[in-house]
């Protein structure tokens, strides 16, 4: 099943030390990791671990980062044939710094002069997949994207994470699934209560609309009882959350494309985004289909009324 | 003139942003460069660039970023022909924050499998040369690099950098040549004063002994008179400090090995750090001779005593 993921591709170097430091000074780290991330990046790689085909669409730099990137993704088994190498550009960068209770502290940076180029999606490949997936990272890609998903009549999965508001209101009416990070979803919608969050955004919108809560699970809008739902993930031991939502992202858009229901979705990607949490260095620490699927034979995850 | 420097050499990401966080989240980094550092790296670069010979040893990993530490200071004019590739170590990688007064958060990430590999020293390589300059990062190599530099009868220079007490009681009274840092200084001496450092660190060596001192310059002991001396920098605006100490410690490497005489060295390695505080990136703010001998021809830089 091909997945078309759309949006950022990152060079991250994450370090692991015991606290996130308060100001100047010197930290040793006990370890580091340097690889190739981005919310629509790992969920690529995410959906190649978890057995789907993932193309990804993306911009980097003409730069040393920028070869060091798809290879990475390449590497990964992510087809990375419409990953743009923007003549001029700086690809983007970014360090984390995770401390012992998988707490984070990022630093992005992205070059404007990523957007120059004017190299539109690959909207002909839309058509032989099965769903696409876009981040926040460039909009009018993203929009594009979603709106020929539609067209194709498959599912247009929007990673609704922290960015700016117009992009959140440009894209979250061409998707047919919204999954809101809580930060984006209580932001978006002027509230401090995730409950109330997803009751607006699900007043806003006609498909399926939904807000992960990490350790708390996923809630989404039950149209047709017209109540909120919960399922929540296995319980574990987080050392590193970075691309868990990531995670949850692929996992999700791979079972939809696969047909299933949206409550299997939501395990499927619950689990996935769980066990990456206990290894550290991000998106590596994504699990394979068989682990996934051990876990969810062995254990019961019922629907909750929120 | 040929300078063997010894040392660390690593792949600084070196972030530029208002202000250093104070624990988890997100902040947006204004730029970003990333380039090989490291104290004997960032010596050798500047000894390269004002016009000398550098010959760097030094270890990194044998993976992508080892490459890119060596394509990197090789593009700087250093001679690289003795940076170990060492089996399945790691290469050190660092992230810096840089505020906007130039102060500094730094996370250096260094592979314990590094000291692994027991290729010596290049000591051949010493007799051709006309100074060393060594850091405290690998005290067992440094040892024997600055013993044979007095076996050759040239400046055995010591950056004496923080680092563990050891190295410093170690290296200390191999040098001929001792420049410590404000924080190691004290640290090693037990006192809160830098003259009292001085003086104490002087009363054990019977060589050329100094402490950096950033915007105040460089103190040092000067036997004769038994006194101690100082010279002050131009006066700049800092936006960047990392390398400024690297800096000094190859130019007045430099000098020394030119056989300029110690007020001379001083001066020279003043001015080339301080130019190097106004551009951000690390040493690749670090100037051309013909600017250094500009501001120094343009200037006085007086002998005060302390």
């Amino acid at each position: 099943m091909r997945i078309l993921c759309s949006g950022s591709a990152t060079l991250d170097t994450i370090f692991r030390l015991e606290e996130i430091p308060s100001g100047p000074g010197k930290v040793l780290p006990s370890d580091v990791v340097q690889s190739a991330h981005g919310m629509a990046a790992s969920a690529a790689a995410a959906v190649a671990k978890l057995g789907g085909e993932a193309l990804l669409h993306s911009r980097v730099g003409d730069d040393e980062v920028g070869a060091r990137i798809v290879a990475d993704l390449t590497a990964a088994g992510i087809d990375c044939r419409h990953v743009l190498r923007v003549k001029g550009a700086r690809s983007p960068l970014s360090t984390v710094l995770v401390d012992r209770n998988g707490e984070r502290l990022v630093v992005p940076f992205f070059d404007p002069a990523l957007g120059r180029d004017p190299t539109p999606p690959p909207l002909a490949e839309i058509e032989t997949c099965g769903a696409v997936l876009v981040d926040v990272r460039r909009p009018d890609d993203a929009a594009e994207v979603l709106r020929q998903a539609r067209r194709c009549g498959i599912p247009a999965v929007l990673d609704a994470d922290t960015g700016p508001a117009e992009a959140h209101a440009a894209l979250f009416p061409l998707s047919t699934h919204a999954i809101f990070s809580e930060p984006a979803a209580l932001a978006f919608s002027g509230t401090d209560d995730p409950v109330t969050a997803l009751e607006r955004l699900a007043a806003r919108h006609d498909g399926f609309v939904s807000i992960t809560l990490g350790p708390e699970g996923c809630i989404w809008f039950d149209r047709e009882a017209r109540a909120i739902r919960r399922i929540r993930p296995p319980r574990v031991t987080a050392v590193d959350t970075l691309a868990a939502g990531d995670v949850f992202h692929g996992a999700f858009t791979l079972m939809l494309a696969e047909g299933r229901s949206i409550e299997d979705c939501i395990r499927f990607a619950n689990v996935a985004a769980a066990i990456k949490c206990t290894v550290f260095g991000g998106r590596k620490g994504t699990p394979s289909r068989p682990a996934v699927e051990a876990l969810l034979a062995a254990s019961h995850f019922p629907v909750e009324t929120a």
